[in-house]
């Protein structure tokens, strides 16, 4: 299977593969040291393929190749490899607005369904595994509030105006069939009798059953359904959880864009401010102090949130005020130097707070959307699934699916802080 | 200038063109009876040549030809001949849906530029020339509602699925330049100055430089053209106006696609309401009692509305519940058949109730941008132009810009019988 060209990879023939790339080989010093290469397979992910393979002089590349199936299920759940196209453009786009968060990509091979970029070399780990283990990442709010306002800015109409979008996002196409597993597992099956979905049972079956017919819900989960759908504001990652960023105490870097399509910006900031408030809810069933770590993963979702806004809000500043009538926020209209009239400053400022504002009821609306699917439906996260004792670990699951719907049905009226205050109430306070 | 294999047509060679393409001939009698054809003109539209050609036995066909730039500007101001394509696969897909209300396309030549369709004999007339010489269309609201939940509804992921109709929206592409007019002359250039903008002057010099330094509805403005550059819910006509529309008293046909492109439901309806509303506030600078037409008109507003919702409705229950998780409104969510489980009947009716509701307030904003802009901005309305008297026409503009500007700013609070009763209040009472 697979197009024409197409061979799976091993770690043996890998490397005979990256000495076939220039730009590969460059990165690993040079193909006439091929000889002391090694390759090893790292893919804890469920769909892809992922090779570190290390060069001369310990230079390591990533070598990520996408099979025509899904791998943690095999042939049986094939899946299109167009799918490694929209991940290239998308890291190569994102390295492009963020290059501080963005590894950067040295070959993307469409027939071979590869994508080769920079290894994040230890101690970069998976968020969601530091997470897990207790550290406090003091700068992963403000690298991903950029990473955010960065991508969502550049790749809006705000920066290239409405026409320029459009041919945009005619040119990167609609990656139609991962947004159908988004479909499918985030907002159709935890709402339904669905044989992927599962929980802790016996103790949350009675949660579960209750989102089978819980009407408010229903409809708000259509809701945002619908605006996934239909909404294409930006290009967005598409499934930025913990697990998709890499970080050490310093640096931060969002990986893993195969989802990548033009979607409502809240989608990317409610799936990050999602699995924060998982983790958040999974702390009681730890062992051990972890007020400060709980402390932290609260004021991270409220910083990263005031870091995306605020970045959001200066970009818009600097390069969104356009010079024809194609942005959404006109000079004509905003701008006394290009002719527009009355208290532009104070028109501007309403219509930065409207836009924002929007994102924000969006992000909520999204990141409960999140949080529930990550308890009762097909994938869970680590953060739960760690906690062995299934009693705990239903008193987390049960805080988070409260929270998560009421941050749904009252995404119109809460703001960050008030979110951060029902987390904690819902948890019993402390 | 035009694309390899384009000539302009006149209303000569246009018969040679049509004896050339075996649709076209054997819809005229033959090309054999090529001798007895004939060709006018009749483009009274700004941007593009129509021509009837009759061929033998009163046998007449449209042939429409979109040159590569502003037929009433002229070379100065280039047109992408792309809009000919838009334009016939939307034309070609709203007859599908709704083949009672479309005129079927017989060829679409797409190196000439050229759609030949069914010519729509008379008695039809384009509607708002029939408005303004007062005639009541008892069948114009049924008639436009079932067009616009037929398009409207057919072309959504309700119907077709999410992943479909991210496919098909690949497949018909992003009509970009004539979506830049839109976003030009609609939702810009009448908050700013602009070479284009014209109005009632002086009478309505105040109304216009107060909409320039309106800071509500300047935001509201750019909300709504985010929204119609953002959301592609539906394939739209996208210039559904009275002068798109051609009718007899039992018979009511949609034109002139050229704009099409999937963008939100409220536009389209927008668009119609708009326009019914502009035919009512100018009826104050006829002659003549014509408070019969001026209920029919609200009266039409409120029926259009009525017959879209329901049939909206009625098609969603029909074709609406997905047995797949692509849906909007999937079985496993909303049918006890499929599994769903709780009050389903509720809960699909929430649902409904929730979507129409937006398509509504939607509907309103879009409708009072499209009043505005015909008042103040490059292209007006005959209803009102028609008006000699300038002070009389100056005071039905002054009632239009009013209520036009609390249809954007209140569409959340506003019914469609609120709008109504509102517009009698503004042109005082009667
Ligand atoms: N650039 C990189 N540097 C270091 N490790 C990486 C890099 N990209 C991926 N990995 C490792 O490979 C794993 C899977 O990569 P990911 O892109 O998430 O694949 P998948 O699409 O299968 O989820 C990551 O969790 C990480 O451990
Ligand atoms: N199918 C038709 N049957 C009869 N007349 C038509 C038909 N299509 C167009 N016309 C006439 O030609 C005019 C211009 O057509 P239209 O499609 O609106 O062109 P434009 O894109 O230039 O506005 C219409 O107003 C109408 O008078
Ligand atoms: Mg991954
Ligand atoms: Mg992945
Ligand atoms: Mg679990
Ligand atoms: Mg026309
Ligand atoms: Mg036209």
């Amino acid at each position: 299977a697979g197009p024409p060209g197409f061979v799976a990879l091993d770690t043996a023939t890998v490397l005979d593969y990256c000495a076939g790339k220039a730009s590969i080989a460059d990165a690993l010093g040079g193909a006439s040291t091929r000889k002391e290469w090694s390759a090893k397979e790292v893919g804890d992910g469920n769909i892809n393929f992922v090779y570190i393979v290390t060069g001369s002089g310990g230079n390591a590349v990533i070598v990520k190749q996408g099979l025509p199936y899904v791998r943690c299920v095999g042939e049986a759940w094939p899946l299109t490899q167009e799918r490694v196209r929209y991940e290239a453009e998308a890291l190569q786009t994102a390295h492009g607005y963020c290059p501080a968060h963005v590894p950067v990509v040295y070959e993307y091979d469409a027939p071979m369904s590869v994508i080769a970029m920079r290894y994040l070399e230890p101690p970069h780990i998976i968020l969601r595994g530091g997470i897990i283990s207790g550290t406090i990442y003091a700068n992963l709010a403000s690298h991903v509030g950029e990473y955010l306002a960065t991508t969502l800015f550049g790749s809006s109409a705000l920066k290239v105006g409405c026409e320029a979008q459009r041919r945009a996002r005619a040119a990167f196409g609609q990656n139609e069939a991962m947004c159908a597993l988004t479909e499918q597992v985030i907002f159709t099956e935890p709402y339904a009798k669905a044989e992927n979905n599962h929980w802790t049972s016996p103790q949350l079956d009675d949660a579960a059953k209750a989102l089978r017919s819980d009407n408010e819900l229903k409809v708000a989960i259509c809701a945002l359904k619908n605006k996934f759908a239909s909404d294409a504001a930006a290009l967005l990652h598409g499934d930025l959880h913990t697990g998709s960023i890499m970080c050490t105490m310093d640096t931060t870097f969002v990986i893993d864009h195969e989802f990548a399509f033009y979607g409502p910006m809240g989608f990317d900031v409610g799936a990050f401010v999602a699995n924060l408030l998982l983790a958040y809810f999974a702390q009681d069933g730890y062992d051990g102090d972890r007020a400060k770590q709980r402390e932290w993963l609260l004021s991270c979702v409220k910083e990263t949130w005031g870091v995306f806004a605020s970045r959001f809000r200066e970009l818009w500043n600097e390069e969104g005020i356009s010079s024809d009538t194609s942005g959404l926020a006109p000079g004509s209209l905003f701008s006394a130097a290009a002719g527009a009239e009355g208290d532009v400053d104070a028109a501007l400022r309403a219509h930065q707070d409207k836009f924002i504002d929007d994102v924000w009821k969006d992000t909520l609306g999204f990141a409960g959307a999140k949080m529930t699917r990550r308890i009762v439906g097909i994938a869970h996260v680590a953060d739960l699934d760690s906690i062995g004792d299934a009693d705990a670990r239903a008193r987390c699951e049960t805080n988070a699916l409260r929270c998560a719907r009421r941050m749904i049905l009252e995404a119109g009226s809460l703001s960050v802080d008030d979110v951060c205050a029902m987390a904690k109430e819902l948890r019993g306070g402390a």
